[in-house]
This record gives structure tokens, sequence and C-alpha cells, in this order.
């Protein structure tokens, strides 16, 4: 097993310690070497270090810590913009603008998102990955300066752990939760309840059932971390993003 | 650096060796240990070794034969029915059937992917992605049986490589041709012409160009790989599967 994956936990705290560029270079050029649509690279990632930058991209991430104590922060985007100028000065006519292109580029910078992680776990460094990217795109894209059609997938904030306090490792579904075999097997009552049991009887669902006065654990998510409104309304604005950025043109 | 990140090719032969139970639990286990949005694991993996699975698969990967000679495909899933029902039986109400949720499960099932992916070439397995799922992800859900909720992301053929063949490392652009720092920076015509510079002047590029009757290599892609018709074609078509399967209810 390879150490990095097996012992990954998500790192919100850091020391101020800074990340040399040789480090950095490595963790980087990790990225690039994952597999890519067409080997074309369509992605592109901007690494930000600059306290002033954190701190107008901090908001953007709901004012997570990490972002301002991050060393540097990785936003990895999905980029059509210099392959397309690459088609046009070679005669060729670029059309990367659609839905099957921001697919792509997503799944091609995700793929180089989760390699940098592990090279900076790999170099000593914590990794904690920002959700929050894809609700404040446009934000992000404008504090990025982010031309037409680039935009932000993912957020990889990366520093030297904190170290006093140990992060244990978060607990998973069972293997048997997430995986079929052959083909997709439904599942039963009888099997949602298996896959659920130990997280539900968690001194951890004890406290947070407690703390957010709700009797399953199933509510806080659906009551109070990721509500239907909320769900729709970012679902909304992204596509509203892709669709000014130059990613929406799919009509034949 | 980590080996399997610095030294991954894909490898699209395979010898008809099968894979230990317990080689592909850990490949499992390592997918599932990747970071996921809120930790709720709204994927699925299907691992399917089956002959039958493998060939009804073949045609919806445009019979790339390494789908026939796999030992396993990896077919990574956005799985919000699993968490649905979940809520369901928990007197909770699941709104997780809109863009959000299809991108952050994209996002999650991405990241498992590349777990896997460098878990199994520490087996010592060769692995390929395969970026056809998405042209095909109607048939490929029939073939896998998902229930609505469920659509396939993206698939990681897997089998032990076939090593009469010494495959080369791919190219990629140089580091500042996709790396920024700070905030993004435009690319000049000079840029782009030093990016793609060294990849325009290889063997490779010479020996396509002549095979292709084209006088550029973007031409290559934008007249024979990935035309403009087609990526329209899959967009619309990607985006109706979405929205079949639940995951395009974005209205207030």
């Amino acid at each position: 097993m390879i150490k990095e994956i097996t012992e990954h936990r998500s790192i919100r705290s850091y020391t101020n310690q800074p990340i040399a560029p040789e480090v950095l270079t490595r963790i980087l050029e990790a990225a690039t070497r994952a597999s890519n649509t067409g080997n074309m690279q369509v992605y592109s990632i901007i690494a930000s270090s600059d306290d002033k930058i954190k701190e107008a991209l901090a908001p953007c991430h709901f004012n997570q810590p990490m972002v301002r104590s991050a060393a540097v922060v990785l936003t990895f985007c999905a980029d059509i913009n210099r392959f397309s100028k690459w088609c046009e000065m070679r005669d060729a006519k670029p059309e990367y603008d659609n839905f099957t292109w921001y697919y792509n580029a997503t799944i091609d910078a995700v793929l180089a998102s989760q390699n940098a992680a592990l090279a900076a776990e790999h170099e000593g460094l914590g990794i904690c990955y920002l959700g929050t990217t894809i609700y404040t795109a446009e934000k992000i894209a404008e504090v990025l300066e982010l031309p037409h059609g680039v935009i932000p997938v993912t957020t990889v904030a990366i520093g030297y752990p904190d170290t006093t306090t140990e992060v244990p490792l978060t607990d998973r579904l069972p293997l048997e939760g997430v995986v079929h075999y052959q083909t997709y097997k439904d599942y039963t009552p009888e099997d949602i309840n298996n896959i659920w049991r130990e997280k539900e009887a968690s001194q951890l669902t004890a406290s947070l059932l407690k703390d957010n006065d709700l009797p399953t654990l199933a509510r806080i998510f659906t009551e109070r971390r990721y509500k239907g409104s909320d769900n729709r309304a970012i679902s909304r604005s992204l596509l509203e993003v892709a669709k000014s950025r130059g990613f929406m043109n799919n009509e034949e």
C-alpha cells in the first residue's frame, strides 16, 4: 500500500513555514504526470502563496482558516483558453467551448490535484481539499484573474502541519457499502442499516446529534450541512458561470 | 517523489493473469481513503471481471482492446441513490438530485479513481483511463444495471502489463505551460509557441502529420480526434443522461 494514500487525513492547521520552491516544483510536476484526456492538458494550476491573494481567496472559501494559514493555495482550473489559443495560431478551429470539455477538463484537473495532494504529503506537508470552490467559482475566477475559457474546479490548501494536535483517520463506510462486483446491486433497507451502522453508533455521531438537537445523522446533512435550497442555488450559479465563461455552447 | 506517480504510463496491453481478491481489495480500500465531500461518499465503484460484462462494456468504449483484455474494469460512478435511500430511512428529505451533487460526486469519484490507479500500479498492475465513459454513459449504465441516481463518471482498466513492449513515458507540456503563480497570466503568442515547441518538433508529431496528411498538430485535434460536432453532440447527450438519471433538478 502507498503510505500517503493509507495515512491521508485532511490537515486544517499549518505552521508558518513556507514551502521551498523546489519542493513546490516537485508537487506541481507530480500533478502534471497524471493521466489526462488526449494528452491535451486542458487544465491550469494557480499556486498562490502571496498573503494578499490568500486574503482575497479566504471569503470565497467561507473564511475557512486553511486558506489564510496555508503556505500555498493550489486552485485547479478547467482551461480551454490555452489550447484554443494554440489552435487559432495553428490554423485550426477550436470547438472545445462546451459541456463535454468542461467535464473532461474537470476530470483532468481533479486527477492532477490528487497527484499533487499525495506528492505534497510525501514531502511532509498537510493538505485539505476545499469543496467551496464551486460555490463561489466566479468570485475565485475574479481574484485569480482567470480569463474566458478558464473556470475553477477544486482547491487544495497545503502547508506544514501544526502537529500540536494529532488528527485521527476519518471513518469510511465499509468497503461493501461502496463497491459492487460485476454489476450494481441496489440496496435493501437492511443493506442501508448495515452500511451506516458503525457510523451511526459512533461517539462522533452522538455528539453531533446533541449539538444539532436533531434525532438522526441524516437530518444533520439534509437540514444543516447541505440543504436542498442551497444545493439548487449553487447548481444554477455554477451552470451560469460555466455558460458565461464559455463552456456551454452545446447546440448544433 | 512517489514512484507510482513519476513512473506512470497508460498500459493498454495486459496478460491474462487474474487479480487476486486480496490485491483488488487493497486497491479498492485505497480508493475509499481519498478525500470526499462532507465524507458522504456519494460514489460507487463497479469492479467487473466477468467476461460477459467486459464484452458488453467493450462497445461502450468504442471497442478499445483494454476493456476485453483487462483483468478488472473499474467503473467509477456518481451515486446519490445510496445516500438518498439512507436519508429516507432516517426521516430526512434528500435533495441531492441536482447539478451541485453531480459535480461534487464527479470530483469525489475521480479522486477515488486516482488513488485506485496508483494503488494498482503499486501492486505491479498497469492501468488505463477510458475517457469514452461519458460518451456512452447511458449504455454503460444499462450494462452495469445502474439505478436512478447513479451515473458513470470515469473508467479505469487494470491488468498485469504485457511487458513484451516497453511503454515510454508520455511527453507533457513544460511546467510553466500549465502553472501560474499568484494569479493567472494570460498567454502571449510567444508563450504559446514556447509551450508547444518541443511537442511540435517531436518525431511523434512528424509521423502524425504524415499519417493524417495535415499541416499542423492542432488540426489533428480539431479535425480528427475531437471534432466540434461530436463535442457538442456528446455534451447534449451527457446532460440528457444527467437529467434522466436525476441530477438536474436545479429549480427553486
